[in-house]
């Protein structure tokens, strides 16, 4: 391609709403534009990105087994209705009616076509095991589309769904993709983590995977084993609790302080001169509109994840002042298990701390001396909170948890038969009875993984597109386009490249040269090669992206090093 | 591929609402199934098709300079009432809101998103000319949607856009598009003819060709010269007048008769005894809502396009009864053009009449001897109707018209700057003045091809696809796969066609030959090889689908013809 007739302009600034580098650099490298918030056009160096990706997808997961499909975008709103996701996945779905006022959604995933679909088709155990995929355009109404391709409202996407007989083959289907993911995001020159996740509200039965790509910007906290392979997304992250070894029977009963204008943890450290982690801290949540209590120490974070899974509630909120007070009889700050008539989830650290100081229900008063099973009962003990940086792996027991950033690129989980059952979708078994089908989904954010390639692939001059993924290989700049030798020589390397199938773009405009070097470290394609005065004497200069070192070579070794 | 894991399913029987060959064939041979009215999926078979279709598609487009990008599907109902098509298109058009009630559309084109993105990008005319296409799914929201894949609401479209700083370069990108979609639609063994068309809602200005793929189910009609290459949808049509050689003195003053119940051109000749071509036909029109008369001769239909073009109006529709009688004072079947106080368009084959039977303007009553010129005033006179068969052919005055049916299949539009002056996309031209962009606009339906080609290659027992086309090339079939020898030769011959990078798919199912040959037949892979009790000797029977001719071989031989 030539660049005087590409359609590609280069920016010298980003917007200002462009905050991240992948955001940035790509519109200043011209490969997307905003059309409306979270909704881009790719442009032609864009396009040929998302196909370069494309071609590894099916390449991984045809030989992984999986078959391609394509679905329609365009849904009827009744099955998301019978799955219920119509109401779970709430103002995020997007809706639309029909001239003949009939309801649709526009899929942001396949979970109930594919289902309905192979119910259709398939009725024997024999037509099983069944992985089909598509790549394709999805929709979701983000509330604050963010990020250029990060967090977007349409958006491409690689969807498969795996169909089983057991849970071994769903094991084993889901074992193919974790796999075929692997090297998915391997051969697209990420650095990456596959993490143990939250099924979020997609829902399902047993486990599920995360792909994370490791980058400073990423929106999820990954908590990552120091000594074995153990890594989770903070939302499912487990460490492992000291052992509790204490006699409360030597605390002294409860004390009422007068604690005035003392509401938070720090003001109650700083108050009483004790540490946040002496301190049970008593939150009210709404899980589904119903009032619960929930007790953590003093320094944790609640992680409401996990409460929603131990609930089984679709929405989980803090409750605001005023259904604090009708709940607890005092406001936020002053909140303490004791006494309340909700029930109460009580983290496992609270239950290893000796006694702590609680809210009094009452205002301006916090308790002292307060004993777990003593001052108040015991009733739902779990794992309610975050993990920090530090605590024990609770698999190996040796290595310390650290913490990443990340950027979620794929996803696997097993559904198991929450839609099967759902929809009744059922196949007959070798004895002739019916059994809902075992499933299996598995995303891979295709958009996604062009911001994440960028992150992770760029300097301060611009992108450094790794050789599978950029859109042309070279990059040939003749410094003066109006020296015929320059030309000359330009148009012979670009002729023999073509004609050895490698990508190539040549920069024949008539800029000055200073202009085209900043474009080629924008646009970022792996190998630059400059024709310049010393093309004369058959010379050019070559030079890899990501090496950023330049040589003078002679044409032929010009043309055999990019065959290498 | 083994056909016993891909998920197809071929089935006995279509639904009954299946009534074209291409609808039936490809939901029976398991190449699509359907979510909702006008939207279908593509199981595998179907998705490999279109993956054919898109190569030849990128191939051809890119040789002629077009540029693949990717536009969004969600566009902002703004720019839509910014050119004006938010109204003219209607209720095809689909329309939602986001949750912060910001109106979208879903493209069913993408001339405003295009022109808006290449006003932003370009500013000289340097950077012209520019083609730009995408392969993208596009959404109209048919009130009667039909036919399978041939007139959808979700489908898949190849839709380009160009941009040129001249007419003449306009007439280039025209040009080479127009060629491109030959060499596509020939590639694709597709029959078919371009044929010039009116420009449609879609307006513009200039020339417009339409690709019709040539079949009896085809909803368009055609008319081609029997002599020259004259070819034209009917809307556009025009055929040669004779010349007017009569002496209209000679005709007799009016004469008033009384028709009751006499209202159709039908009822009017066998009650006056005359011949069709002896009548003036008076319709009543409402053009954007204002009343205009149209007078064709009886035997000739009119042409609402050409009327609406002339009028340059959005909406053309006959008046009814009603209207009617506030225009003229009676009701239809006894309007006549004599005393209307309304414009008058006058087909030129009226004014060629010495003289015709008209409505009276007053119920139960008609007028003989009426005379143009004489009678009523010829005020606007021009081409208001649809050729005939057999017509002289306009442009070389030797052949004569006939008539086709043709599947639209492709379109290619001057668009000129109909979008770019609506849009003020303007560019700088070598005098620095501000110029609109003078465009086109190039659309091929992707699914629709798939339909066309079933339509033109199929016989009484399934699809025989054309090999570029076929989603895979060759089909075993192993007689009897519990027979080693069979299956062996079949493993053999399946592994040494994979190696030569053939597509193949293997029927090891365990079903009788019988079923495998009928469902061979429906899926209609072009070469098919089946390895029965010969195998013992090394001989399979081998069978192209189009000749359908069983020729024993021996297996290097067939390995051997699947290669040529």
């Amino acid at each position: 391609m030539r660049q005087s007739q590409i359609f590609v302009n280069t920016l010298r600034e980003a917007p200002a709403e462009a905050e991240v580098a992948s955001h940035q650099l790509l519109l200043r490298a011209g490969f997307i534009r905003q059309l409306a918030a979270g909704i881009y056009t790719y442009m032609p160096l864009g396009r040929r990105v998302l196909r370069n990706i494309e071609r590894i997808l099916r390449e991984e997961l045809e030989l992984a087994g999986a078959q391609e499909m394509l679905m329609p975008a365009l849904q009827p709103a009744e099955i998301w209705k019978e799955s219920g996701r119509y109401k779970s996945i709430g103002s995020e779905l997007m809706r639309l009616t029909d001239r003949h006022q009939r309801e649709f959604v526009l899929g942001p995933t396949h979970e109930e076509v594919i289902t309905m679909l192979v119910n259709n088709e398939i009725s024997s155990y024999r037509r099983l095991p069944l992985i089909l995929y598509q790549i394709q355009t999805k929709f979701r109404d983000e509330r604050r589309p963010r990020s250029g391709l990060l967090r977007g409202r349409e958006f491409l996407m690689k969807d498969a769904y795996s169909f089983d007989a057991s849970w071994d083959g769903l094991d084993q289907s889901y074992h193919a993709m974790y796999n075929a993911y692997h090297r998915i995001f391997e051969r697209c020159g990420l650095t990456f983590r596959a993490v143990e996740a939250d099924g979020g509200a997609i829902g399902g039965a047993g486990g599920t995977h995360e792909f994370m790509a490791l980058t400073d910007i990423g929106e999820d906290t990954i908590a990552v084993c120091s000594h074995c392979g153990y890594a989770a997304n903070l939302e499912k992250a487990i460490s492992k609790e000291k052992h509790f070894e204490s006699d409360r029977d030597r605390i002294a009963i409860i004390e009422k302080i007068h604690t005035p204008e003392v509401r938070t943890i720090e003001q109650l450290t700083q108050y009483l001169l004790i540490e946040p982690m002496e301190i049970m801290k008593t939150l009210i949540y709404l899980a589904d509109g119903n009032p619960v209590a929930v007790l953590v120490r003093g320094d944790h974070d609640v992680n409401e994840i996990k409460i929603r899974n131990v609930l089984g509630v679709d929405l989980l909120m803090l409750a605001d002042a005023e259904s604090t007070v009708v709940v607890t009889g005092t406001t936020p700050g002053f909140v303490g298990p004791i006494g309340l008539s909700i029930p109460l989830f009580i983290d496992e650290a609270v239950i290893r701390m000796e006694s702590g100081v609680v809210g009094a229900n009452e205002s301006e008063y916090h308790l002292k001396n307060v004993v777990p099973g003593r001052d108040f009962s015991i009733e739902h003990v779990g794992d309610f909170r975050n993990v920090k940086e530090d605590e024990l792996c609770s698999r190996c027991e040796e290595g310390k948890l650290r913490f990443m950033k990340g950027i979620e690129i794929g996803h696997v989980f097993k559904l198991g038969m929450k839609y099967s059952e759902a929809l009744g979708a059922r196949y007959l078994d070798e004895n002739g009875k019916e059994r809902s089908f075992i499933m299996g989904c598995y995303g891979i954010g295709v958009s996604r993984i062009v911001s994440a390639i960028v992150e992770q692939h760029h300097d301060e001059r611009g992108i450094i597109w790794p050789e599978v993924i950029a859109p042309y290989k070279v990059h040939l700049i003749v410094v003066s386009i109006k020296d015929e030798t320059q030309r000359k020589v330009a148009e012979d390397l670009y002729n023999a490249l073509r004609k050895r199938e490698i990508d190539v773009l040549l920069d024949d405009r008539d800029e000055r040269v200073g202009v085209k070097f900043k474009d080629s470290d924008l646009i970022g394609l792996p190998i630059r090669i400059v024709i310049g005065k010393d093309a004369i004497n058959r010379n050019v200069e070559y030079m890899e992206r990501s090496v950023n070192e330049k040589q003078v070579v002679s044409i032929d070794e010009a043309l055999l090093r990019v065959n290498i």
